[in-house]
């Protein structure tokens, strides 16, 4: 169904809302981390940084709820239509992760009118 | 306003079509294939397994316009809103690249009632 060795063992897991269509972040899974998301239905990614599992939410609760899956013609690639709990992706606290434009000149111009949560109160430091 | 490093020189984009939401395709850019796609309005993209630049519609004419760019917040992804001349993303004919759905038991169902151009009028071979 998807070709993870392409990538190196990961493909990249573009996740939109279920809902809205607003694309809320990208991250990367390995076969693992999709074969746990299929079984639970929520979702999960490996980080290349940290080498390992983890399951959005798991710190802060904002799990993601998987609504459907769509793999791409290649094989390599895989999006996510879900609900969102907490209502914000973004550790930031935003919405989205691409809560920025690229503006005139390369600015980046926030598009959100205000973060959804307090990042300093959802994840403990 | 990118960090290129992280994923060894290119960052996934994510293309999403401006007027109904819908997630078109995903493909890698290095630094340049982004400069160039800035600079043109129209997307350029990096070919990891042919390593080189090339513009979407090159071939087929089919190019993709570029309406809004996001950057996601670690900066290591990008957001790409477009206008999509000839109506279909993928060298397969369909509108979206993601146009089958994982369904029951794992097996692949296409979710586009057909396809909006034939694959063998629009690439010579």
């Amino acid at each position: 169904m998807l070709d993870f060795a392409k990538g190196g063992g990961i493909i990249p897991a573009i996740v939109q809302d279920a809902g809205s269509g607003e694309v809320l972040m990208v991250a990367y899974m390995n076969e693992e981390a999709f074969a746990r998301t299929r079984r639970t239905g929520r979702m999960h990614y490996y980080s290349r940084s940290r080498d390992r599992l983890w399951m959005k939410g798991e710190s802060s609760g904002h799990v993601q709820e998987v609504r459907e899956i769509r793999v791409d013609c290649d094989g390599d690639a895989a999006l996510f239509k879900v609900h969102q709990v907490g209502g914000a992706a973004c550790h930031t606290g935003y919405r989205s992760c691409f809560y920025r434009r690229v503006g005139e000149g390369g600015a980046l111009v926030v598009t959100e009118p205000a973060r959804v949560f307090d990042p300093a109160e959802v994840y403990e430091q």
